[in-house]
């Protein structure tokens, strides 16, 4: 059962739960070539906590719902979900406030419940989360969402001013300067499910965003790390000037009972101010199977997927649940006309073993080759990377 | 009904409720004339958390209550209340540790429950939230505070060293200096309700505040912004050296059924060291019908209101509350001796519309105008703002 | 009673709590001479919050517990544990995840439980919480805790960077230079109670850890504060370049009723790169006696105190629980061929007032001397210092 009790008021009219999630990493690397330097880090190890998460949700009254979460990790605060949902609608749901928005599939399926310890790069796609609104409906075995974000914000750099006077420098000081962006997406989702009965699952989908960039954020990159997250980036386009990029994904769901298939492609466009579009694509096709014979849990509210449960947990003396699967993916930075940008292909190695209903481990080894173009040199990086994550989520 | 339930222990004596609040805004504001600068801002829009608070209270024993209050807005962690008070004495409460102290109106008023979703630029007078203690008495239809606030604290600064030697910079490093900074400060209020009827509520008030400054941070400054948060401040006095301050106010609320009038007058004398005083002043009136007939709820134990609830929530199929308002301000902090200075009238309209007894809709229309001088010249700047918030709080 | 519930799911299975902590502190100190400068630091008053913390806690499934914790003073986000413990086999306890480690007494027993405001010397040799493993067995009156922490970390330091053309600066900027560091350590802490009866109590425990440090965190230093929090150092060695130390400590705790002595000593020697080792040690003892008779109550699960409860609280219309105490205690970290260094001796007493479960307040007199090696120079500096402190903690 869930630590969390869901506390219901006199009147049955509002609710509350709380949510927790914590993710103990530790990593293991070779050294990494990145993309944009085209150079070598050295090895390194990490023991981070990747999330650490505490938030609470329910019903304020009938036909609301709220939901409230903070990150933690690495000791700052990051405000994951800040609003509240009208239901008021039949088959419908209104979200209003800061939120997270639907596009793609690895990206909508939460962070607790992917195969792999990290999403594959077609992440990199994905819009980050804004204040906005996002309406969903949800049909018979269809669900189509519609988002708008945005994204008008100041925020400070500190930079160094000083002066020079007969050729001595008199006054150094550090001042704060503005920079204002605004940014403002259109996100759209929308999956099909023509299969969906206790032993096989077929699930379809397509996404679309328009990402618009004005004022001083006109600027653009796409990048993406070898399926870990403590390292740095084996390919990098670099910043470019843009107004904004049009970026498309479709992707499948295949599961018969304790085997399931995943894959998404993506490509995006970006519009280069005074240059040529930017055009970049990525996918990946996922394989698993669970050992111990638990299948993946189909959300049809949502359209993702959640983790099997363990058929027999340690704590009442089974083994739990073990999962042995594998990813490849493919991520395609490179354009010819541009300074910088590579090429990543990178295959992903993984053991999750479901000791508790809310309790994982999970074990990935990374095989990472990077085919990178810097200035009018080609070169390769290869990687090597093993890492572990202990979650326990409710 | 609230989200939260109250856990009352089994021998009755403890409890505890969780608190909420959620402010999503928008912001689209015109070109923006700053006070000290006298230059023009370009016009901007903001999508903003304008606060996120999490927070626990209740009582631990008899006779004892608890306050733990955090703010997370702009993924920044913002200690609100850290508190304990003592009710043991008939009609009497006394707080201890972190909290807010009584000064003024709209100052003590929640930020949840303010009839424009910024406070008027009286607000600048109102002591920082710190460690002290605070004592309430409350009487029949009166209620008297009396507030100790000490905020004894170093701050780190980065500042930037650097050594010259033979004419060659041979080394630059960032280096944390320390500011030591002591302030203490006394408040009082007094309010009085000679007519507290179902229809008719006459509320008048006095406050006082001395604030006392030393060592290194001997500095104070004047400064306001057009009722909205994420504009410059449009008058600005600079910092001058002072070694305290004397601010006392009056406030005055008049309702009638679902008419209310909110009024308070402000003054605030800064001793300046080596100079003349700096005396300046600020008032505002606000009038605010709602128009679907419900009344802002007066709250005796602490001398403020609270907003209406309405009548006939969304959803229950009804339209909530509908309220206009208007305020009109003047913030005067151009004293001729000084080197800058300026005069803010800001008159604001408002529609709020209260959805639910926890989630509101605020829409503001803001015009500004400030007269400002810059050393020896005078100039005149204006503007507009609309913005808008979506506030969930329980 | 404690404010927080333990809620309990249907199955009996799962539960959950909350935690809270407030300490607010209030410290008035003398001029105090820095170690390594050996330069007087101006007399300084503080108001800070010492510690805010929220947490949760409980178990997840028969055999887990999971406890999550955060501090948040001094408005920045501390994670202090998130982790879940394994408790299947018999008096056993097995932790994942980030944790505190057992070793030595002061630092194993909670903050929340200490005798004085500020742990003594000794806590200078403590690992920091750290990501890892602890296991712990419980016999009839003894604890054996081994643990392994792990901090892996990239850390990220702003530098400046520029260039010089020409004798002329041509660039400034900031730039973001990344420390990677590697520490592993392990303790080991083993305690024994021969004695606990109702009246007498007899504790002796012993201690060991083992540090290692690779890679660019090869650095190393000794350093204490006066028993007060928010003064400087008064003896620090600086640091110096080293692999890794091992450090022992005893310690012993003697109750007679409501007279209590605590005692340990600790002992680190440090491997010092390209020179002679660095053995500093360090101790204390302190003594406690409970005017209103109430008994400090030993945790056999952790061999630790615990704070008295007061026989008669105030909200009882009782005076609470009134301890007086006092610390003698000894740092040595002073090593002729070192150039840096100090021995510093602390006297403190204490007086602690236990208004309610919940609730307390402590007064500390501070009274310490340091003599400091700079260089080829010795000096001497003294101290004094009265703080005190409201905690609020359940």
């Amino acid at each position: 059962s869930s630590p969390t009790p869901k506390f219901v008021s006199k009147d049955g009219r509002s609710t509350m739960e709380f949510k927790a999630r914590i993710q103990a990493d530790y990593m293991d690397a070779d050294e990494i070539g990145t993309g944009k330097k085209a150079s070598m880090d050295d090895a390194e190890k990490a023991t981070e906590i990747r999330r650490l998460r505490f938030g609470l949700e329910g019903q304020f009254s009938r036909d609301w719902e709220y939901e409230l979460e903070l990150d933690f990790a690495e000791n700052e605060v990051d405000v994951k979900d800040a609003n509240v949902t009208w239901e008021g609608w039949e088959n419908q749901k209104l979200t209003l406030g800061f939120q997270k928005y639907a596009f793609g599939l690895t990206n909508t399926q939460s962070s607790a419940h992917q195969v792999m310890m990290e999403r594959p790069s077609v992440d990199t796609f994905s819009a980050d989360r804004a204040m906005g609104a996002q309406w969903r409906y949800r049909g018979n075995n269809w669900v189509f969402s519609l988002g708008l974000g945005m994204d008008y914000s100041e925020t400070e750099e500190t930079i160094i001013e000083f002066e020079e006077k007969d050729g001595e420098i008199e006054e150094i000081g550090l001042e704060d300067e503005s920079i204002y962006g605004e940014s403002m997406f259109y996100t759209t989702r929308f999956t099909y499910t023509p299969i969906n009965s206790n032993n096989n699952l077929l699930h379809l989908g397509a996404s679309y965003m328009m990402m618009d960039l004005d004022r001083d954020t006109q600027e653009m990159r796409f990048r993406a790390r070898p399926a870990a997250k403590y390292t740095g980036r084996m390919v990098d386009t670099g910043n470019f000037d843009s107004t904004g990029s049009d970026t498309y994904g479709i992707e499948a769901i295949y599961q018969h009972r304790n085997f399931m298939l995943l894959g998404e492609y993506m490509n995006s466009t970006a519009d280069q101010i005074d240059d040529e579009d930017v055009e970049v694509d990525a996918y990946y096709a996922t394989a698993s199977y669970v050992l111990t014979g638990e299948q993946w849990r189909y959300s049809g509210k949502k359209g993702v997927m959640k983790s099997p449960r363990p058929g027999q947990a340690i704590s009442e003396g089974g083994w739990g649940a073990w999962e042995v699967a594998v990813r490849y993916e493919q991520a395609n930075f490179l354009e010819d006309h541009m300074k910088y940008g590579g090429d990543l292909t990178t295959l992903v190695f993984g053991v999750n073993w479901y000791m508790e209903n809310n309790l994982k481990m999970q074990l990935n080894y990374i095989d990472a080759e990077a085919d990178n173009k810097v200035k009018d040199e080609y070169s390769t990086q290869d990687t090597n990377i093993l890492q572990a994550r202990l979650q326990f989520a409710f």
